[in-house]
Formats: structure tokens, C-alpha cells, sequence
């Protein structure tokens, strides 16, 4: 098996149509999920958690950009050459991305969210709530650049 | 859109060879990286990181138990009947499961990790560092259940 295929149960809708760097924090976006795969059951109870786990696609990163080996983190020179398995960056092979976001309301299939780092018309595959219990266990360590980049991210 | 195929870059190795429910803390296992699809270069400096995120597919479970409207998680009846985008559960849609846990060693294309609640032979889809700055922004709330689900899970 080296292949899996996924049903985008739902789309971005709003927030930013182009990708960029930084301040996502008060972007507001909707997750719309696709009526012929989800029902509103499917969402009973979300609403008591204040943030969601959104996966989703970087559709819009061309494959051919795809790093399959290392590279600078945003291509800042004043950063390290890291592997993309060591880095979080959109231009990865599968191009999926998993963003922790505040969930603002549920009105039927629609979700709205707060600091979702996808643009528009970005496919998700997946939501799941926020469980603490989830959260890293043990102390955590991480280089100096991996806190540089995030700088103003949010 | 509504299909996307994704590649599988890995599979898990070891650990445990039957989905249960709790104490995973403690279960080493080895995510092998496939050497077709994936350059050692991929990893380089992944070994600053405490902890990783990895995203897989929960492979056994079988298609005509994915729940696509409620259930009660882990079917007990002293807990809610909440949405499966409403839980963590893994007879989910997509079946995709996204988990952070301890990173112990890098051997070439074998990560070496603990407490990663995925089976023996698990497709692996991604692996992420885990950089503090994507935690959660602002205070998290969550229902009582699902502190009360978490008592034993690690």
C-alpha cells in the first residue's frame, strides 16, 4: 500500500485568498463541510470545545516546488538548511498541514474559526477538538529558529 | 475537488500490534521512512526537537464501522453521545489520526519514538516537529468527558 485516498469533506471559505507569512492570528474563515459526506450530527457537542485541529491541504503549492530534501526556512539565509520532515512548511510532500484554531461558532455544516493558516478554498479532510490530554507529555525542546520563525506568525 | 490521493512516506514498526484503549505512554515503536520516497536529508536537524507530530491513517479499522453521524466515545454509556468531528475517535471519517509524541533517536530513514498510539504496520502520511508557537492560542476549554477519557490513555 503505498497510496490512500481522501474524501475533502469540506472547504475554506473567506479569510485571506493568498498565502503569506504572518499575523494569521485574527484571520477569520468559515470551514464549510460538504452536505453530501457530513451530517449535522457529525458536529454535535463540537461547540464545547474552544479550539479545533483542522487538516487540510496546501492545494495551492505547485508540486514541482515540493522539497524533498532540506531547505532555509522561508528561504531566510539567516536560518539553517533543515530537512522538511524538521520544519512545518507548506512546500512538503503531501502538502498537509494541521493548525490548532479558536472555533468562533458551528451555524449547521458551517464552522467558523479564528487563526486558520489556510486560505481560501483550501480542502480539509479532517476536524477533530482540541483534547489537553492530547498535548505534548515531558518537557519541550526545540531550536532557537523554530521560536524566531513564529515570531509574529499568530 | 473531491478525492485526494496522498502518498504513503512510512509505516510504523513495532510497538504494539492491537489497537487499545489506554496506556500508550510507555510503547516505543520505530516509524520506518520509505527510502523510495524519502532522502535522509528530509530529517536533518528533526534531532532538536523534543517531540514530533505524526499524521497516519488508523489502516484496521474497517470501512463499515466509520461513523458518520454520533456515538458515545468508546461506546461507554457513562459518556455523552457527541459528533465524531466532536471527538478524537478513530472510526472516523478519512480514518486520519494526528498525535504528538516523544522523539528518542533518528537512525537514518527509523524515528525512534514513544507514546505514538498508532499499530504495528500503520501508513504514515507526515511528520511534523512539534514547535511550541502552534500550541493553542488563548485559554482551552473542553467538556469534563473528555478530560475523563484521557485518565489512563498515556
Amino acid at each position: 500500500m503505498t497510496k490512500l485516498e481522501l474524501d475533502v469533506i469540506g472547504v475554506v471559505r473567506g479569510g485571506r485568498s493568498e498565502p503569506v507569512h504572518d499575523n494569521w492570528g485574527s484571520v477569520r474563515a468559515v470551514i464549510e463541510l460538504d452536505k453530501a459526506k457530513v451530517r449535522p450530527r457529525a458536529l454535535a457537542g463540537l461547540d464545547a470545545f474552544s479550539h479545533v485541529e483542522v487538516i487540510y491541504q496546501f492545494h495551492r503549492v505547485p508540486l514541482g516546488t515540493v522539497v524533498q530534501g532540506s531547505r532555509r526556512p522561508r528561504d531566510r539565509t539567516d536560518l539553517p538548511d533543515v530537512g522538511i520532515y524538521a520544519q512545518r512548511g507548506r512546500n512538503r510532500p503531501n502538502r498537509l498541514g494541521v493548525t490548532v484554531c479558536n472555533l468562533i461558532a458551528i451555524d449547521g455544516l458551517s464552522i467558523v474559526v479564528e487563526g486558520l493558516d489556510a486560505i481560501d478554498d483550501t480542502p480539509v479532510l479532517d476536524i477533530k477538538p482540541y483534547i489537553s490530554g492530547f498535548a505534548p507529555r515531558g518537557e519541550v525542546r526545540e531550536p532557537a529558529w523554530a521560536k524566531e520563525v513564529m515570531g509574529r506568525y499568530w
